[in-house]
């Protein structure tokens, strides 16, 4: 199948980042520093802030970044030339990349990932590290929406056979339980990143046994912990019964954990279910409910009253289904010219929004010292000092006149250090202190900037330095074209 | 950040599949054969026709499947017994799969897989096949839609960082070349599964060099095939003269394509640097267009009058952002009883259309013998001969009054032994041949199925006999209902 062995991710990347690699190469360039910024322009599903994921996959991937054999020879194949494959040969990320952490609350127009590399190794990476952080933050994000609506139930991930390919499968169940999900049916996401598995049976094997009672008991036999999915013939009439049925048999022998429901009117059977249930004595069995579900059905149901305990969420959250694409993009804001100084750039477009931030920055979160709540992101040309002993007058970067004066606050640095001079200088959190980490970033932004439908806008503002250096440069440009 | 070593697939599935084959280990029936088809259940995107893909992965998964020791390792972890692990540990793949070829057009209820296999070992590999093709066959088709209303010009893959992680960017750009396309930005797809790689710059290309000019100097000194993105600063009056001016200075050191336009209004754009080019002498350079394109902004720009040669499609494309999931269900259809007989199996559904076909299955495709073009599908139960010399009544499932009689056909067996008894019998093709399978498989199509709105349905008829075996098996649960 493959015509070369898959041993390598260096040619996950665009055809054009090689290409522009070889010049820079040929011109003598490939060293100069260059500095990325890697950001979103729209916020996803009009969601009041995103979670960023895909830190640990993009510290894999960059530890272990280097062209194999196998990936020179392609290479050769396709007549790219022997002193540029040489150098190629040799290539490993050497520069230095600093990044929000995962579980952070981010927002749009904002770096996420900082990349200050020479300009051929920043350019040979870009299309990995924005395939990977578009996919998981975009996860991350949902399943963070969803949590906000669901605050007290639990939320299970079972998207896998949906999702886009096996990479999405694992890494979206791992988005998923950061953004504030407790478990995934994935065993090999579960067995790799230690989460908690979850899932008991399907329809089939009501279908192997022909009947509910038999299968029902048959699972009884062997699991402990049991959950009946009872809608494979009639949910009432045969399912539920026999869920009970079963539950009374085997008495202290199970923990039976309560029923499933996949299909049909949820509102009514769960209602129904859940009285069956408590007139049967099972007072305490949950209702767990899965059948393609998001946040406007998990709301609706909530709304017309239905009985659920927990909930089973594929589809509409492994793939975003509303919204799957996040629309990152990575683009350069500064180079340094042949005197070994930084000249800063701009994108110019005719859309407003696609207009990059030129510079190296800083990036902080305001938290206002009287209320402990987080004022907005301000972000800094990286040279300038944001001195927290004097008041501080953040402005929107467009609507300059939405301003507001900051009187006491403390700034939280929210770029760390991960790749040093190609060195990983970052030590990696579990899922649990992330999770924890989103919990503490969500409790002190305003409810405004959290609700489900027209959240607030969050301040993402820069510096009057960084706004001067920018209009600066659009004029420039601006300028030039009239000549 | 890993727990255990990522060095197998086989937990690339569901708990409850685990926990399903254990309980049959218990009961001691999962050696029985059982046998499930793999299907969809609406057309993707409301096209006529969709396209099959995903079949060499699923080579790929099964020809290597079993537990690694990390694999049980993990699920003594989370306290399975011993005996159970000790089954799992020599567990592999022993069963029948069969399945349509990859660039074969298929229609929602008819199977695209049927495994036959024994119980625990069919229920294992159901979520990563459905993972498989879900993805692979949405995309090819995505692919193959956008292919149908841009028959003449080039058209590219490049949406890489869009893409749902890593495996979706690789798989994806694989499916979409099997849909039709001619080329994928993603050099680790290209090397792979030989397909014909294309790029050539980036704005930061531009941007590095601060100068339109420079930058497509730079890029002329290395590579002989020239395209120039050209609205990094202003497309009309720096980009293309910049394009042109450098296409002139170097002459026949190079190969002028074209340029490519990423932003803006782009029929206007298009028209506009047409006749730069023209009237510089460039008759033959190409306009490449990429800027999330999909269809529906193809045929806008098309009846625009937009001078397009060759589109880029990104985001939309591989991450079918229309609709990202295509929603393929794996189904128990009949199961070996304890005597070593086979019994139907149905799942029934208060959703008619979720209802299951019971039975093993053939599917054929009726080829009619006076216009050389395609019926449908008929699909019967296994054991029937399908005699092409007697005419051939075919009838909607459903509606059963929608029938056609045809008087002279052939038939085509479009489920192709992929492995028998656990041994791949099945030789793989190339992308090429794949393309071609394409090709063939909608030349005998009717325009009617084809058209990219509103597309006449594609008959998926039932045999008579195993009309009756579904009318039978809802019955019985329906009595069993009334009881």
């Amino acid at each position: 199948m493959y015509q070369y062995e898959d041993d390598s991710f260096m040619l996950h990347t665009d055809l054009y980042q090689i290409n522009m690699a070889e010049v820079y190469y040929n011109q003598g360039i490939h060293n100069r520093t260059a500095i990325f910024d890697l950001y979103f322009r729209q916020m996803p599903f009009e969601n009041g802030y995103a979670v960023f994921a895909g830190l640990e996959r993009i510290i894999d991937y960059l530890s272990n970044l280097k062209f194999t054999d196998s990936d020179i020879e392609y290479l050769r194949s396709q007549e790219y030339n022997e002193e540029f494959l040489g150098y190629l040969k040799g290539l490993k990320f050497t520069g230095n990349l600093r990044a929000v952490e995962e579980g952070q609350v981010v927002f749009n127009n904002m770096p996420l990932v900082q990349v200050e590399a020479p300009l051929a190794e920043a350019q040979l990476i870009e299309t990995a590290l924005l395939n990977i952080v578009n996919y998981q933050t975009l996860i991350a994000t949902k399943a963070s929406r969803i949590r906000q609506i669901t605050p007290n139930e639990q939320l299970m991930e079972f998207g896998s056979r949906r999702a886009h390919e096996f990479d999405a499968a694992i890494w979206g169940a791992r988005a998923a339980i950061i953004g504030g999900f407790d478990g995934t049916s994935n065993v090999r996401a579960a067995k790799l990143f230690d989460l908690p598995p979850s899932g008991t049976h399907a329809h089939s094997m009501i279908q192997a046994y022909g009947d509910d009672y038999e299968a029902f008991k048959a699972y009884a036999k062997t699991h402990e912990d049991c959950v009946f999915l009872v809608d494979t013939f009639d949910t009432l009439r045969s399912g539920v019964p026999n869920a009970i049925k079963v539950a009374r048999e085997m008495g202290d022998k199970i923990n039976f954990i309560g029923i499933r429901l996949d299909s049909g009117d949820i509102a009514y059977l769960s209602k129904k279910a859940r009285k069956m249930l408590d007139e049967a004595g099972f007072t305490e069995a949950k209702i767990i409910v899965s059948n393609d579900l998001d946040e406007v059905t998990i709301l609706s149901l909530q709304t017309q009253g239905a009985r659920v305990d927990s909930w089973g969420i594929g589809t509409k959250l492994i793939t975003a289904y509303d919204q799957p694409a996040l629309g990152a993009v990575y683009k350069l804001v500064a180079v340094e010219n042949k005197d070994g100084e930084f000249e800063d750039r701009i994108k110019i477009s005719g859309n407003v929004e696609k207009m990059t931030t030129p510079a190296k920055k800083n990036v902080y979160r305001i938290i206002n010292r009287q209320t402990g709540m987080s004022e907005g992101e301000y972000i800094t040309e990286y040279s300038e000092e944001l001195d927290t002993d004097e008041p501080l007058l953040m402005f929107h970067p467009v609507h300059t006149i939405k301003r507001k004066l900051i009187y006491s606050f403390d700034k939280v640095e929210l770029l760390k250090d991960i790749f040093t001079e190609g060195k990983l200088v970052y030590e990696s959190n579990s899922v649990e202190e992330i999770k924890e980490r989103l919990d503490s970033n969500l409790a002190i932004l305003w409810e405004e900037y959290k609700r489900f439908l027209n959240p607030e806008e969050y301040p993402v503002d820069l510096s009057r330095k960084l706004w001067q250096i920018k209009q600066d440069l659009i004029e420039d440009a601006s300028n030039k074209k009239l000549e």
